[in-house]
C-alpha cells in the first residue's frame, strides 16, 4: 500500500500518511511544546519579548515555530500559540507569565459575567494567529505539515471560571455540580468560538489540527461524558468538515479513549504517558484510528541509550499501522536539547520490515472481516 | 451468611465485615480526611494550635479524630496524623502549613543526604502517634473500628526528594530515570520504616490500616511497577502479618487496580473518583477483594438531593459484597458539613434486600467455580 501525495502535500508527508493509517517505514515524530523553553534559541527570543507578545507577533511566533525543525529534526511544525487566546478573544483579560502561568485576573463567576462574553470572529479577534499560520506555511515551503490547535471547551471553561491553573479545579467543578445550566451555556458559547477558530486556522493553512482537552483528568466519568465529550465532539466535527485530519488529546482520561474515538470521529487519539500502548490499542484498535504518543516526558531525563531503548519499545508496542511518535505530554523546560534529539533520532532510525507491515495489515484485515461477520 | 463478632470487635463492625466480604445490609461509610477543615469544630481546635502540634499532642489529635463520629456519623474513626511523619522520624526537618502545604526545606538530593537518614524506632520517634492511637481506642470505647495509616514508599520518597508537593514531581522522577540505584536504596529504607511503623500502630490499637500511595499518578506503568508497587507490597505484607486488614489506596492509578490487588494481597483496594465502579469491578472482582470509594469529593458541592442520587447510584454499582462507601479522595475543606452528612445519611438509609444479597453471593460462587474449573 504505497501513498501518492496530493500536489499540495508536503515533501515529508509521514504525518499525513500515518493519520490515514497508511503503511510507513517508521512513525512520524514531533513533540508537544516542541517550540519551547528547553531550546536555548527559544529562550533567546523569549528574553526579548514576553510570552503574549510572542503569540501576537507573527514573525516571532513563526521564528520559534520553525526552530525545532532544524534544531531537533521533527517531522511536523505546530504553530506557536496558546489555548487561552480563545477566552481572551471572547473578551476576558489574560495575563501570561511563564513563571506563574496564565491567569485571568477577573475570572468568570456569574451569569452576568457569562453574558459579557462575545462571539468570536477569528478574522478580527485572532487575526494574529491566522497571519502566523500563513507566514509559517510560506516559510516551511512545503517541507513538512503545519499543525494548528485549540483548547477544548471544558478545558477553557475550567480556566475561565477558576482564573488560573489549579490542582483540582474545585471552583470550576463546583459550577458543574451547583449550576449545570450555567455550565452548559458557557460550554456551548466556547464550542461555537473554538469551532469557528479551527475552521479559520484551516483556511489560513493548518494541514492538521489538534484539540487539547488538557483538563480531562479533572472530571470523573459521568461529568466527562456530560460536560466535556459532547463539546469536544462538536469542535472535532467542525474541523473535520473543514477538510483536515483531527487529533484529539485528552490527558488524564486514559479510561475514556474508546468513548472519545467514538464520539469525536477523530483521525488520531493522543495517548498520555499514564496509559500503556497495550491499553490504548485494546481500546482503540476496533475504531481503526491512529494513535499519537506517548513517551513520559521525564524519560528524557535519562541517559540517551535508555531514551533510545524506551522509544523503540514504545514504537514496537504501537505497531506499524497509524502510529505518530510523540511524548505523552509536553516536553519539560529543563530537558537537554541533546536528549530531545536522542528521542527524535531513535524514532528516525527505526525501520519496520516489509514482513512486519504486511503482518499488521493482514491482522487489521482479518479483524475487519471478523467485525463485519459479527454484524 | 451472618457474622459473629470476636469479643474485641467493635459494636459497629460493619467496616470489618465488609473487609471480610461478609454480607452487610448496607455498606459501612467513612470519609478520607473526615477529621478536617470542613468541620467548624476542627477549625476551632486548629485556631489554637498549628497542624504539627495537633499531630504531636495526643489529646488534640484524638479530639479531632473523634469529631466526625458524632458530627457526621461515620462508621469508623481514622487517627488524625500525616503521612510525612515518617520522613520526619527518619531525620528530615518538616514544616507544615495548611496554606502552603507540607515542605522539607532541605530536600534529599544526593547519596550523602540519603546516608544521613536513620532507621525508625516507632516507640521512640513516633511515640506520639502510638499514644494517640491508644487514647483514641480508649475514648471510642468499642463503638467503631479505629483505622491507622501510613504513606507508601514512592509517595514519601517523592516528597522527600522534591521537598514539597508539585504538579509533576519532575525532580523526583528525574532521580528514577537518572539514578535508579539511588532511588531503590531510598525506597528500601523508607519501606523498612513504614513496615515497622504499621506494625507498631497495630500494637497500639489500630484495627485496620490504610496505605496511601498518593502520588501513584505521577508514574507511568513501567515506573509504577518498578519503583512503587514492590515497596507498597512489602509494606502491605508487613501490616497483614501484624494481623489486621489492609486497605491500599493509589489514586491516579486506576489502570493498575488488578496489579495492585495481586501484588499487595490487600483486603480492600481504594478506588479513586476517576475510576467508574464498573471498571473497578471488572479489574477487581476476580481477586475477591473489597473495594472502597468512590464519590467525587466535588459532588458534595451539589444539592443534597443530588448527593443522595449519586451516592445511591454508586452503592448499586459496587454491589452488596465487600463495598466500603467513601469519597474517591479526601473531603474538600470548603464543603458544608450538611452536605457531608447528606452523603453519610444517604449511605445509612440504603438497604440491600435479602434477595439482592443472595443473588450477589450466587454470582460470586458461580464465578469461583468457573475459575476453579478453568485451572
Amino acid at each position: 500500500m504505497s501513498s501518492t501525495p496530493a500536489p499540495s502535500s508536503p515533501a515529508n508527508d509521514l504525518l499525513l500518511r500515518a493519520l490515514r493509517r497508511e503503511a510507513v517505514e517508521r512513525p512520524p515524530v514531533w513533540m508537544m511544546r516542541q517550540a519551547g523553553r528547553y531550546l536555548p534559541q527559544y529562550r533567546a527570543v523569549r528574553a526579548k519579548s514576553d510570552f503574549l507578545t510572542m503569540c501576537r507577533t507573527p514573525e516571532l511566533a513563526v521564528e520559534v515555530t520553525l526552530q525545532p525543525l532544524d534544531l531537533v529534526g521533527v517531522d511536523a511544525a505546530i504553530i506557536f500559540s496558546d489555548i487561552l487566546v480563545i477566552p481572551e478573544a471572547m473578551g476576558m483579560h489574560l495575563t501570561l507569565d511563564e513563571g506563574i502561568g496564565p491567569q485571568f485576573p477577573s475570572p468568570l463567576r456569574s451569569l452576568k459575567d457569562l453574558d459579557q462574553l462575545h462571539a468570536v470572529d477569528p478574522q478580527e479577534h485572532l487575526k494574529y494567529v491566522l497571519d502566523a499560520l500563513k507566514l509559517a506555511r510560506r516559510e516551511i515551503d512545503g517541507k513538512v505539515p503545519l499543525i494548528g490547535f485549540a483548547g477544548s471547551p471544558w478545558t477553557l471553561a475550567a480556566y475561565m471560571v477558576e482564573g488560573k491553573g489549579t490542582k483540582q479545579f474545585a471552583v470550576a467543578k463546583r459550577m458543574l455540580y451547583e449550576n449545570p445550566e450555567m455550565a452548559h451555556a458557557l460550554l456551548g458559547k466556547i464550542a461555537d468560538a473554538v469551532g469557528e477558530y479551527l475552521v479559520a486556522q484551516v483556511g489560513a493553512g493548518a494541514q492538521v489540527v489538534q484539540l487539547f482537552e488538557s483538563w480531562a483528568g479533572a472530571l470523573g466519568p459521568e461529568e466527562f461524558r456530560t460536560f466535556a465529550l459532547p463539546y469536544l465532539a462538536r469542535c472535532a466535527q467542525k474541523a473535520r468538515e473543514a477538510g483536515v485530519p483531527v487529533i484529539v488529546f485528552a490527558p488524564g482520561a486514559g479510561w475514556a479513549l474508546a468513548e472519545i474515538a467514538a464520539a469525536t470521529n477523530a483521525d488520531a487519539i493522543g495517548v498520555d504517558w499514564h496509559t500503556s500502548p497495550m491499553d490504548a490499542r485494546r481500546q482503540l484498535d476496533p475504531f481503526r484510528v491512529a494513535m499519537q504518543g506517548n513517551l513520559d516526558p521525564c524519560a528524557l531525563y535519562g541517559p540517551p541509550a535508555e531514551i533510545r531503548r524506551r522509544t523503540h519499545a514504545m514504537i514496537r508496542a504501537f505497531g506499524p499501522i497509524g502510529h505518530i511518535a510523540n511524548l505523552g505530554h509536553g516536553i519539560l523546560p529543563d530537558v537537554s536539547p541533546d536528549h530531545a534529539r536522542a528521542f527524535i533520532d531513535a524514532v528516525k532510525e527505526w525501520k519496520w520490515t516489509e514482513e512486519e507491515i504486511a503482518a499488521a495489515q493482514r491482522q487489521t484485515a482479518a479483524w475487519t472481516n471478523e467485525l463485519a461477520g459479527a454484524r
